[in-house]
């Protein structure tokens, strides 16, 4: 009844490498006008259709004049010149910052550098063509690269395509992420659990995990552990799933049959990574489509599903993920276990980490306690108090 | 035709003390299915309705066993016991891990220390009252605080809530932010601008901004400058929204009257903050309605939006904001000027902030192309090469 074991860990960034290369990036696309592309990846470089600003731009308020009628005035000199409707030599044209400076006109006057009397203008200092002109396309040119590809759309980008005329913007679509938790021992949300029973609670966090990435995702119904249904529900959802989740069952115990299952159906990639949480955890393609079976202890799921399906969600939308971090200091000495790379639940505390008492993988409550996790290297047996380190955060 | 000056500058600080202090925090809630909840924020501290686990639960595979049976086994000298379908002295029953230890157990003997042959079971180890048995409420006990008031609510919250069988959570409304940008000069989306003229652009990029700070924004058709047109659409918008953002106009040139129909309408708190940019910002209330007056400079606007819109909404839902910031260090020489927090926007290459060369408050592609911004305070003339500052994020 001995439990047979893995038959070798691999390392997270070998089980990385070989699982995203197994994969063509699948980049299924779709345009979406402006008002419902926030948050969404570009699927494309955009370019700025026009340029801006699009006419010569005035810089301040004031008049737009020839600028050698200011040549040489001064506060105790100043030049007179006339207002008029059009600016030629002698003769200037009030404008507005952001207004358009007549085609005669090669400068700016600033207000405060004037004063009006009827028609008459004093000018109290000179300006250099070109001073208070914005040139057309001295902000963007045409042609200029306005968002990369695979770009998260944000407030600031909607503001920017909008201003330049674009109103069309080529995304990634969403990935169908199909979440299938499994386990003999869960019931549904809604029944009560009884003695030795667990409420399902891993696909509504894998879901939301994955909608958090940019996924679109389906919770299915909870399975038993049996290789036949196991089976029945891969096949059904191969189709119509950009990729398939399970939840539990992955590991090396009598219970555990989802690899087995992987094995018959499709190629198992990865069985097993020195990550800590989060080993036992299997990574195949069947018919094309990845497969992540993670554990079922709810925080080696949730650190499965940081470390592959987040990667694999950005990969598959050509997200150009740049992850936040915040550098905290070891408030004290972090234990992990040496072989593994250790993801260490902390609380922060005026820029200190200190690392959560926990009895398992199977406390949940230790993730929603925490603000975040520090890594500790496969080949070191913790982190020193005083040390500065990454604090990551879940998503 | 001088232009008037603001009455004086109020510090961040300042304006902030008086604007937030003006409103009760409303805080409209409602309560959502678990599966809706994600990304919301809780209306209350959510309370553990049962423990975990529920039962006395094993942490190992292996045997059930009346700890005693276990007493002085070791490597060379097992203890024999027997197999059997019921736990008592003398008889062991297997169990799972996370399975049901039987009343009548006291400790769960780990698979890999025995030897199992038909009904006999050799012992190599002892085990001591307790040892392998989660008792019940280890993990969370009953009436144990799950969620703070405040919280957003992410992936591990909603498994944490499911599999302690909550189902409902009470969580903010999001509230309705009426976003009215106005301008003579501004020309609708899909028009064509002459010289002069700038397409609506800080509509869908302050109603972004605010979704994704959790409002529910309303964006208005463009407005004319005209204090008529202004006091209109204030009346009519101040039934209905819980907050009025008003873009463009917020200054004090002559084509800049928000300030003066809220001075008619309502009370203006404030006039004038000594930021850059977004100096020229009217904060009022009408109608017990917070109503903020960005400038209407794309920069401007957006950082207008984060000193005073993302907080309001804060305020508005309870949302306990943990703003997320990276420890940075600043690369060359970052000049601003005295008198004025100065937001500057900067891109990070290995942890070193370098300031973008940026023409003016009107360049939105300036946002764009950075990876966050840096403040220099008020009474500093710029940030020294070499020293660490925080870079924040737009939102």
């Amino acid at each position: 009844m001995k439990e047979k074991g893995f038959k070798s860990l691999v390392t997270l960034e070998e089980a990385r490498d070989k699982f995203f290369s197994s994969f063509d990036t699948v980049e299924k696309t779709t345009t979406l006008p402006l008002t419902k592309a926030g948050g969404r990846i570009t699927a494309e470089e955009i370019l700025a259709p026009r340029p801006a600003p699009h006419y010569r731009r005035a810089a301040m308020d004031g008049f737009a004049v020839v600028a050698s009628d200011t040549f040489g005035a001064s506060q105790s000199s100043p030049n007179r010149i006339r207002v008029g409707e059009k600016v030629e030599p002698g003769v200037a044209t009030p404008v507005h910052t952001g207004g358009l400076v007549p085609e005669e006109a090669d400068g700016v006057l600033k207000i405060e550098e004037t004063k009006k009397q009827a028609k008459k203008l004093d000018v109290y200092s000179s300006v250099a063509p070109g001073d208070n002109v914005s040139p057309i396309g001295e902000d963007v040119k045409r042609g200029d690269t306005l968002l990369e590809k695979g770009n998260e759309i944000n407030p600031a980008h909607l503001g920017l395509l909008r201003s330049l005329g674009v109103e069309e913007v080529p995304v990634a679509e969403k990935p169908v992420i199909t979440v299938i938790p499994t386990g003999e021992e869960l019931v549904s949300p809604g029944e009560e659990p009884g003695p030795g029973q667990t409420i399902q609670s891993n696909g509504i966090m894998i879901a939301e995990y994955a909608r958090s990435c940019g996924g679109s995702p389906v919770e299915d119904e909870v399975l038993s552990d049996q290789p036949d249904d196991l089976k029945k529900a891969l096949s059904q959802k191969v189709e119509g799933s950009d990729a398939i989740v399970f939840t539990g069952g992955s590991s090396v115990g009598r219970r555990d049959r989802i690899v087995e299952v992987l094995e018959k159906e499709g190629e198992v990639l990865v069985h097993g990574v020195a990550i800590q949480p989060g080993k036992p955890l299997g990574l195949a393609a069947v018919e094309e489509v990845p497969v992540i079976a993670l554990p079922g202890y709810p925080v080696a799921t949730l650190a499965g599903a940081y470390f592959f399906l987040k990667p694999l969600i950005a990969q598959m939308t050509g997200w150009q993920a740049r992850e936040k971090t915040t550098t905290v200091q070891v408030a004290k000495k972090i234990h992990s276990p040496l072989g593994k790379l250790s993801l260490v639940r902390v609380t922060v505390t005026e820029g200190k980490a200190y690392p959560l008492r926990v009895s398992g993988s199977g406390v949940l409550s230790s993730v929603t306690r925490s603000d975040g996790f520090v890594l500790v290297p496969r080949d070191s047996e913790g982190l020193a108090a005083g040390k500065e380190t990454e604090l990551h955060y879940w998503r």
